[in-house]
């Protein structure tokens, strides 16, 4: 039922475009949904892209556009003269698609685009939508919804919606304003139709609509919608005044990004970057993270060599410092991930830090106790010495509880400092408590094995 | 316009509560929504929540029931009579709340509960739905739903919805079914209102739905919702026929579980495990993880024992261990989470490994000549002897190429073998990789340093 894009398929699809063959293509494309001619793009080279894409209907055409990801959609639109983009795309999407599309363009290009755009309407309220930040609800909305007066009846709104329904290509909710379009409420179609034509919206809507400020940041609109199970939510400025709608689908791409940023945040990658992208992308995305693991590696290298002579005695040391600084890693990144994520879906409650801390000190201590004391049979049993042996399991034990206690406090520390907690899982602090763990370890080591 | 829960608000309930007065707590109940109703028992003593819960009106008190966290749920449910969570709670919810509700509990309770519903059409919808899996599109969608035949007229549709939609809470779109129930299409409230009433179906529905079969996996249901920006998708059986639907906020719940389930991966945590979870649950969850990770220094503590000599000739060589190790866990770790969120947002296109390996070889090699690189200087300014500068250079170089592969390969393999590729990303092959980087290490410093 759904389309499933094959190698066999984008393969077929080539020879097509290689022949110029613009009858089967277009039957081709006449069958899939827009997401899927998306995707098949970024499959394409740009001038088989170009071929298919100027084969497209308008409407078509301007729903790929606003499915495709930046980086194809930035190629497109430098390959198309703004009257184009402008008359055939801008002007049939929806204005928050529209707004994105012309939002990643520099300031000449976009008013060179919304001079072109015929409806003036439309124009306006991309320039409205521009004026907001990406990230806040101002930024995610659309202006496209339709709302009812309160003052009118029934049958004077089927009338009104049969009107304003024709862009609009679902409805969820109906917005209920009063004469100065403050936001009262919303009323169901469901409720519209059930309810007589002579009935007045004032009597029959539903009062207190959960609604969001402009200004309010999109992932607590993406919290609050998810919460609440909202398909769409309105949007007002200071004074109640309704601005716009946004729906779900653009939050569950917030969603989304929200925690897939703490993944890449864990893995030591500073920006979305996708296997397909270039070397130089992944470059600028990697490098710097490991830069960091480089410096705390360095700074490890000088934490072992004041340990230089102890070594030489007694090389057997040495032994165990991937097992210290492994441990202490996994322990704290542990520890830090259980946070970020509670941060993250909202689920830490009001504990306080110090019974955190405490609960975490807990079980740090049955793993503690657990890990050492393997590590204490196993080297009791492959016959290292005792000393060693002591030195070990008593700095792997301290290893485990300063990690659990650090990679606790951390995260919650960074989010008091509005920092992004999930710095907390990344290279950064891994590096920190290698170089903490080391120390300990040869410390131990020193005073058990007698070296100091 | 939201609730906001602090810690105020819980401390002036909790004394509420205690004070018994009851006039109070109802108030202060009614004007919220079930799921921050919810959200406050998660704060609350299961005495103190009991408290509230009897207070409150039966369907309000069904929809917190659904939106509790299952091991609220559960004690709730424990708590109360069979009869009572039978008529006063399952009878109310949607069939498919009702179904992951009584889904957690034992078979003979299940029974109890089933036996005591009024509605048997109600119960006659859990049952059907208690035999999927939970996993599945049958164990995500409900029976609840508004269909219409194709060959009625507008009029016949708008009559029948009226008596249909008395269930349901919102209705997104409508389905259009034959005589067979097989469905044949969607038709929107907007077109039927629209539309004269006069009208047949069969000639104004959209044929086509997109739908998913009962069978289907739930991340593949999301993944098509996503895709496709649908608020909710039709469920089918193998002949076709509609047998439910599945709503937008049940998906927004399985797409922010699979992003999570990575992440905890990534993180050595192997179950959804919260800060607030008991030490136990915790430990479960963390354990496993360290125990590879303690397993991988043991083994590691072995390969740098074959060159204790070395090491008591040369005690530097073991300053740059934590270096080695860290740096190709770091690497191996950013190459696999590449893979791993690609795989998991349906990115990674057909690109052959051959290709993409040969890709992540070149980035590898940047990476590594600058990190080696400025090894190399720094050791060489710090006075290192050449021959160790020559080696932790060589060994950094060689570990950041074979990390980088490794990281490509192991999760584009284990999704080959259907196996989960985030392992990829966790303590598990990070461990790995330590032990191989330190071989490579020692190999290479036992070479240069003319210690074989």
């Amino acid at each position: 039922m759904q389309f499933e894009l094959t190698r066999e398929y984008i393969d077929q699809l080539k020879q097509i475009i290689d022949d110029k063959n613009e009858a089967e293509a277009v039957s081709q494309m006449k069958e899939l949904h827009p997401a899927d001619i998306a995707e098949i793009y970024d499959e394409l080279d740009i001038e088989e892209a170009k071929f298919l894409y100027l084969l497209l209907d308008g409407d078509t055409a301007a729903n790929v556009l606003a499915e495709l990801e930046d980086d194809d959609r930035d190629r497109f639109l430098k390959a198309l003269p703004v009257e184009v983009i402008a008359k055939q795309f801008i002007d049939r999407m929806n204005s928050d698609d529209a707004a994105d599309v012309i939002g990643g363009l520099s300031d000449e290009q976009q008013e060179r685009i919304l001079f072109h755009i015929n409806d003036i309407e439309q124009a306006g309220d991309i320039v409205d939508l521009l004026h907001y930040d990406d990230d806040t609800a101002g930024g995610l909305m659309a202006k496209e919804l339709v709302k009812v007066n309160e003052n009118w009846t029934v049958l004077t709104c089927l009338r009104e919606l049969s009107r304003q329904a024709e862009d609009i290509d679902e409805i969820y909710y109906v917005y209920v304003v009063d004469d100065d379009d403050i936001l009262k409420g919303t009323i169901s179609l469901k409720k519209m139709i059930l309810s007589s034509t002579s009935a007045r919206i004032s009597n029959i809507y539903l009062p207190d609509a959960m609604a969001v400020h402009t200004d309010a940041k999109d992932e607590d609109v993406a919290r609050i919608m998810e919460k609440y199970d909202l398909v769409a939510i309105p949007v007002i400025d200071s004074i109640g005044r309704l601005m716009g709608r946004i729906t779900i689908d653009d939050v569950v791409d917030v969603i989304r990004d929200e925690a897939e940023k703490d993944y890449q945040m864990a893995s030591g990658l500073t920006e979305d970057v996708e296997s397909n992208d270039s070397v130089w992308i992944q470059t600028r995305a990697r490098l710097p993270w490991l830069l960091i693991g480089m410096l705390g590696g360095l700074i490890s290298a000088f934490v072992i060599s004041t340990h230089e002579n102890d070594l030489g005695i007694n090389p057997a040391m040495a032994f165990f410092i991937p097992l210290i600084t492994a441990m202490g890693g996994n322990v704290g990144v542990q520890s830090a991930a259980i946070i970020v994520q509670g941060l993250a879906n909202n689920s830490l409650g009001f504990e306080s830090t110090f019974s955190r801390l405490m609960r975490e000190l807990t079980g740090a201590l049955v793993n503690g106790i657990i890990c050492s004391g393997i590590v204490f049979i196993v080297n009791t049993i492959t016959g290292n010495s005792q000393d060693l042996t002591i030195s070990v399991s008593a700095a792997l034990f301290s290893v485990i509880i300063f990690a659990s206690l650090f990679g606790t406090l951390i995260p919650l520390t960074l989010n008091k400092l509005k920092v992004d907690p999930a710095l907390a899982t990344g290279p950064f602090v891994t590096t920190l408590n290698d170089i903490v763990g080391l120390f300990i370890y040869l410390s131990i080591g020193a005073y058990f094995l007698g070296l100091v």
